[in-house]
């Protein structure tokens, strides 16, 4: 039954009862996390081989003739090229490896832009005012970088398909200081939506302003699917920019952080040759090269992108009861009440919930007292400000299925609270 | 004898023989190189044990409880910390670990003061003009990094204890938009000499007239003698600093590139806590955190300091005979001439010789078109611009010592060509 068709009375006397359920859950001394975007230790366990890989033939020179072990190659040994080329989708050529974090790609990728400008631009430092386009809820690191930055932040709501387009055009076409979009078009953080094949073309078609207007593409999760049969298909945004006569306007993302380890994948940046051939400029001046050995472990463990695809199902193995434990308790005990939207994505790390309207902080904080801590409400959104107070995203990769299970009931109970609480309050 | 004190007629009988064998050397169609940095394979395989150790047990988890596989731990593991920092000898509360790349990480602290400034400073790219002081001849890399950023560089003369510490005490404390100097204490790039106590606490005692001026202090061959029984030894700048009154004022560098392997080593920097509490601002926007399995890689492989100076011993062993073979050679072939002069380093990786003033681009390039490349002349110089041209550096650690014999033959012969000519031209 609806809480939104119930009297006070009625609300009152379900609160008395929900209280009960919350100071029995309290009263467990429960220790549970459900607010980290992080692989738990069978993921891991998957990638063992990759220890052993390089030991088991000490064959460390590259099929370049290249000796991994030593300084050189600045932009990534070929095989690996290759694997990530075909992971993020894009011709061999369009591709530079990086170390371990693709956050570090992006960070540099803007702080490059704050002090050189974009392909030959006025360098952002120099110019009174620079703003990002962030599609919201969105991913806290992304929005930590620009903030770091000092660039201003604005909302771009998320529809099913992806951001709001009408509104991305307007402002791209208008606003020369708007210099970048944040996107994660595939299972996006947190709401797990993939954008659709016109969201995309609409990007690719964008006029911009700015001539160093780029879009960010975050490609976090392209093969994270859960479901073999039942999978998001977005169209190559590089290739889709170069039809529509704006082949340098897209930067890509990509990395092996939820594939192999998250500490120690291979990370890469995609795009047009004009914007790499800039970037290597500055590459050039930074490191002698990232790790090559680890480029080399990578390759040598998965073969080829068909193994890389093989592993990625046996993640889903071990992902796909983690998101039906959550997504049968948020059914179970929320559905129908009104009081809270989930999404129920195919892929990637997370799910997000909103609540009714300034219910978010409550929710995030009853689960703390009950001892499950939750992403900090606001984090989905630019400066932690949510202006509705009701994004909540939920991480259900890392908690053991046990103990996911505590944390769901932990977690239904406080939004049904915090929903009563507010409820009466508006009444 | 002196080929200062020959007539012009003798120089042109010398001319023609060493013309003779400088034609006989370049019919051998050589192909040599002793323009790189580099270690060579076989000190390459005194690290095999690395590829090995992870491989040995799985055990992947730190002493404090982490899994190195997974993300998190920002400034590294607490066992890297401990190792790394008795290399650089540095309390372990006073270490950051990073990836694999020491200049990365200059590249950053200079990226990250022209956006941010240094502990609350106004922030470079603000300031009309931003100055370094580099000691030259130097290192390329430090040089290439002020230039990617607009920065104007200032030749600082070294003498064969440090750079000219009169020259940089007037500078820094007139200048207040010199904001940093380049140093390699020990071993440096690419004299070999290293700093005395006088120059180190002289640097210590700086007044600078910036509040954000830094010295980078690049300890890249800290640990890297040649010698058991006659090594270099620098006082610790950070702790020569902190006693002067000047806690903040220094940067150390240093990484494990020429200790285990060149492209995948671990890289750190030290500071006072103040400074790093800055710095880890701007990284925990920047990274989740570097690879950690690469920390415990190099902290299993060696057990403990006392293993990476054992190891050490072992590169020395190689190394020695190749700096012998150079310095033979220049003895023998070049000795009382009075047309060059050259170091003779206890330690790191290179070997600097000056020919008579106008005379290094020429013998670059005899030796180039006799099959043998040399580091560029004048890339020991800010801008690449020698104002004697006469700076040369020699990179013995590459080449087989066959390889170094031949190259060292054409090298000498090359020198003596060009400073005939000089000599005939000054006639």
């Amino acid at each position: 039954m609806s809480y939104k068709t119930m009297t006070r009375d009625e609300l009152l006397k379900l609160r008395d009862e929900i209280e009960g359920q919350y100071n029995d859950l309290k009263a467990k001394g429960l220790k549970l996390d459900m607010s980290r975007g992080k692989p738990n230790k069978e993921q891991l366990d998957l990638s063992m081989g990759m220890i052993d890989t390089l030991a088991a033939t000490h064959e460390l020179v590259g099929e370049q003739g290249i000796d991994c072990r030593n300084y050189g190659v600045l932009d990534g040994i070929v095989e690996a090229k290759r694997l990530l080329s075909e992971m993020i989708e894009c011709p061999i050529e369009n591709i530079i490896i990086y170390g371990n974090s693709s956050l570090n790609v992006m960070y540099d990728t803007v702080a490059r832009s704050m002090t050189h400008g974009v392909m030959g631009s006025t360098p952002w430092a120099k110019l009174d005012k620079i703003k990002f386009l962030c599609p919201v809820p969105g991913y806290d690191r992304h929005f930590a970088i620009t903030e770091f930055f000092g660039i201003e932040m604005i909302n771009i709501p998320m529809n099913s398909d992806g951001p709001d387009m009408d509104m991305v055009e307007k402002l791209v076409s208008e606003d020369a200081s708007i210099k970048g979009i944040w996107c994660v078009p595939k299972y996006s953080n947190p709401s797990g939506i993939s954008y659709s094949d016109e969201v995309v073309r609409r990007f690719a078609r964008l006029k911009p302003a700015a001539e160093d207007f780029r879009i960010y593409w975050d490609n976090a999760y392209c093969i994270h699917h859960l479901y073999e049969d039942d999978q998001d298909h977005i169209i190559e945004i590089l290739d889709e920019c170069a039809k529509a006569g704006n082949p340098d306007m897209v930067f890509k993302f990509c990395s092996t952080s939820k594939v192999t380890f998250p500490g120690s994948g291979i990370a890469a940046i995609s795009a047009s040759k004009a914007n790499l051939d800039f970037i290597k400029k500055q590459m050039t001046v930074q490191t002698i090269g990232h790790d090559k050995l680890n480029q080399l472990r990578h390759v040598k463990f998965f073969g080829d992108f068909n193994g890389m695809l093989e592993h990625m199902k046996r993640h889903a193995e071990i992902l796909r009861p983690k998101f039906r434990i959550v997504l049968d308790t948020l059914e179970k005990e929320l559905g129908g009440l009104e009081i809270a939207q989930w999404t129920n994505p195919k892929g990637g790390y997370f799910i997000a919930l909103d609540t009714l309207d300034g219910c978010a902080k409550k929710v995030v904080s009853l689960c703390k007292e009950a001892g499950v801590v939750m992403t900090s409400a606001g984090a989905t959104y630019p400066y932690g400000k949510d202006p509705h107070d009701s994004n909540i995203r939920i991480a259900p990769t890392y908690p053991s299925n046990e103990e996911l299970r505590e944390a769901c009931e932990v977690f239904v109970t406080c939004v049904k609270l915090a929903s009563i609480d507010k409820l009466l309050e508006n009444m």
